[in-house]
C-alpha cells in the first residue's frame, strides 16, 4: 500500500479519521508517529498527502490524518483492454496488475473457450468484490483513477453492435494472437493515439473470433513463438505496447 | 502444459514410458488416443513429436510415446536478470513467468530490502525446487532451454567482483528504478547486443545499491511513475525492453 485511498463519502472535511485496515497499515506496516506525512488520495479524486495527527497504536487501531488533496489523478492511460473473461483467481490478479500498469477502460467478454461457469463467479456478479482488486491495483501504482470495467457476456453482440460504437476512440484496435501475421510495431504505427488491446482466454481465441475481430476492424498481432499465460501475457502485451508507443 | 517434456536420462531409445503427472496430463487433460501426435521435448536438448502408441486410461496413468526429436531450442533470449530474492511464493511466480518470457540466465542477488530468511527458505536451499518452477515454465512456453540460476548471497563481491567478469558478454546493462533519469529508450541505444537487466526487491534498491550499479557500469533506468510489484515489474520491464530491442 503506497498511497492510503479514501472513498469520497469519507472526505467531509479535511481531517479523516480510518479505523479499519487502512489504519492498521499505518500503525504496523508504516509505524506511523504523529506529524509523518502520508500519500493520500480520494478514489476518482485527487491526491496529496495526509498529515497524522492523532494515532492509537493499540487495537483496534485509529487514525486521524489532515488531507490536503490538490494534485490531479495520473494521466488516463493509452491503453484500454478487451479480456476474454478467465478464471476468477486469475481475474484478481490480472485486475491489480494491469490497474497498477494503468488501463482506461477493461471490457470483459465472452469467447468460446471462456467457461460458462466464470461469469456466474461471485467477483463477476458482485462489482464490490472486483472493484476491491482494482484498489489494491491503485493503492500499489499510486494512483486513484479506477479504470472503467463492464461485461459483455454475448461475444458476436460485443463485437458486431459494441465495437463500432468505440472503434473512433482508438487510432489502433489491436488482437493478440500467436497466428497474427504482424509484429506489433506493425500493427502500432502511430504513436499519439489510444490503443484497444483484445487479449484471449487460456487455450486462445478459435478462428471465428479473429476472423470476427478483423473484419471489425483489428489488426492480428503476435509478440513472438512462447505460449504465455494468460496473466504473463496481458502485462506483457501492455508493456510492450506502451514502449512501442513511446518509440 | 504445452510440451511434454523429458529428462535426458528418460531417453535411452525412441520409445519412452510416462507414468508421472505427464501421463495423467495426456490422459485427462488432452484426452489423447493412440495414433496422436504430441509436442515433446528434452529438457536443455531437442524439440519435437512423440506419437501415442499405447495407452492406459485408467488409473494408473501409463503412456507409451514413440519420439523423433530433430528441433533445436529456441534461440537464446536476449536478456538476462540480475534479481534480488523476492520472498519464495513470489518468486516461484517470476521464475516459471520469466522463464515462459525468455531469459538466459538469472543471478539471485542479496540486497539491503531482501529479508535474510528469504536465502533459507527450501526454495533456494534445494535447487530441484526451484527447478521444478523454470521447468513449468518452458513447459507453457514451449521450449527446452532451462535458463542457468545462480546464488549471490552477498551484495557487494557480486557487483564489485563478478559483475566486471561477465559485463562484457553485454552490450547494455540496465538497473530499473523509479529514480532513473533515463527512460529505457534512452539506456537501451544499440538493438543487437545482450541486455542484463537488474530488479530490486520490494520495497526498492537503496541509494548505496543503486550508486554501485553505476560505478560498475550500469544505466539507472524508469518505466514511468507507476510502482509496481515485484512480479508484474519483472515482466513488465522484460517486455518493455524486448520491444525496444525490435524497435
Amino acid at each position: 500500500m503506497n498511497i492510503i485511498l479514501l472513498e469520497k463519502n469519507e472526505v467531509g472535511s479535511d481531517v479523516v479519521e480510518l479505523t479499519d485496515h487502512r489504519a492498521t497499515h499505518i500503525v504496523k506496516v508504516l509505524g506511523a508517529i504523529v506529524g509523518d506525512v502520508l500519500q493520500v488520495g480520494v478514489v476518482n479524486g485527487n491526491m496529496g498527502t495526509g498529515e497524522v495527527i492523532e494515532i492509537h497504536k493499540k487495537r483496534p487501531h485509529h487514525v486521524l490524518i489532515r488531507i490536503d488533496l490538490n494534485k490531479p489523478h495520473l494521466p488516463e492511460p493509452p491503453i484500454d483492454l478487451v479480456l476474454a473473461l478467465p478464471r476468477p483467481i486469475m481475474l484478481k490478479r490480472v485486475l491489480s496488475q494491469v490497474t497498477a500498469l494503468g488501463v482506461g477502460k477493461i471490457f470483459l467478454i465472452n469467447a468460446n473457450r471462456v467457461e460458462k461457469s466464470f461469469w456466474n463467479s461471485s467477483i463477476i456478479t458482485t462489482p464490490e468484490l472486483y472493484r476491491e482488486h482494482l484498489v489494491i491495483g491503485l493503492e500499489q501504482c499510486v494512483d486513484t483513477k479506477l479504470p472503467e470495467v463492464s461485461l459483455h457476456n454475448k461475444f458476436k453482440p460485443f463485437v458486431e453492435d459494441y465495437i463500432p460504437k468505440i472503434f473512433n476512440n482508438y487510432e489502433h484496435c489491436v488482437l493478440a494472437d500467436p497466428s497474427g501475421e504482424l509484429s506489433i510495431q506493425q500493427g502500432i504505427t502511430k504513436k499519439d493515439g489510444r490503443v484497444l488491446l483484445a487479449v484471449g482466454p487460456e487455450g486462445g481465441w478459435v478462428e471465428y473470433e479473429i476472423e470476427k475481430f478483423e473484419e471489425y476492424g483489428f489488426s492480428i498481432c503476435n509478440m513472438g513463438d512462447r505460449i504465455l499465460k494468460v496473466d504473463t501475457a496481458v502485462i506483457a502485451l501492455h508493456a510492450y505496447i506502451s514502449a512501442v508507443l513511446k518509440s
